[in-house]
């Protein structure tokens, strides 16, 4: 039988599927795609307690609909780091990456167009979960790289240990699932 | 020298830089992630000319924000086609889909709860271009084999011949830039 992880955030409940990681822990798979009403909330809550900021970066793909419909509320650019480098790109920058979703080393990209948004300006870090803190830690080597200066660190929810750090800011905490 | 294309779509003007391909073609890169104004625009405009719906289709991830955008404005449900089978996906179905700006075979997957959206559902493919058409071949591949009915075929841009089919809607034409 399916189980489920009941979420209250930003005034919404979220029934969450549970998902084995390996034989002894599972995770409460939280995805924003497909649920507007979900992204508009988080957006409008976080965006409340979000330090001052002239711009946002997030990871591609997760955090595409938070960072663009925080932007789209706020007025602030969104800045997308992506997981390969594009045939559109001039000058890339590049961190790598360990992801829990996907249990292997990814990279992250930014263009020279993006670095000049970055350089100089307070940059604001979201995304939609902070769980081991690669993810952060990659983009918070790219802002450094882009002569950037983070200014805050967001996320919906904090899952497992990241619940207890005091350098991130976020909406609810997410368990993790030991059997 | 930096070469551009100049874009007029949506009422908005953009510079498109045009990067190289092969030694005989350029293309003009269109990237809506960051630009919040023209992903608006162009979602109010395709609503519009928009068959009517009950549920839209994109493919990860440059066709994200404009289908989270159409989505917010006109209260139809989005579904994302990711690139990869993810932890969270309990009995995902898949198609190959070979992409012009990455130059290899990617696939594209859908999970069960967005294959119970689209089933006996009319369903509108969105992307940002419409170009070789791989990527909307794949995306109706996919609809198909979830028991969708594909109702319209949209995309901000028809690149290179798209623009000559009567089978699509699109906002502008994209040229292709023969060296």
């Amino acid at each position: 039988m399916d189980k489920y992880y009941t979420l209250h955030v930003a005034g919404l409940t979220r029934e969450l599927p549970l998902c084995p990681v390996n034989e002894h822990l599972d995770i409460a798979a939280f995805v924003m795609f497909s649920d507007v009403e979900l992204t508009i909330a988080c957006a409008t809550e976080l965006n409340k307690i979000a330090p001052d900021h002239d711009v946002i970066i997030t990871a591609e793909s997760k955090g595409i609909p938070l960072a663009y419909e925080m932007s789209r509320q706020s007025g602030k650019k969104y800045i997308l780091a992506r997981k390969s480098a594009k045939l559109y790109m001039k000058a890339p920058i590049r961190v790598q990456v360990k992801s829990i979703t996907t249990a292997r080393i990814q990279e992250l990209y930014i263009d020279k167009e993006d670095i000049d948004c970055l350089k100089d300006k307070r940059v604001l870090i979201v995304d939609d979960v902070i769980s081991t803190g690669e993810s952060l830690n990659a983009l918070e080597s790219l802002v450094e790289q882009a002569g950037g200066n983070t200014v805050g660190r967001m996320a919906v929810l904090a899952e497992g240990e990241a619940a207890d750090r005091k350098d991130i800011l976020f909406l609810e905490k997410l368990p993790l699932f030991f059997k």
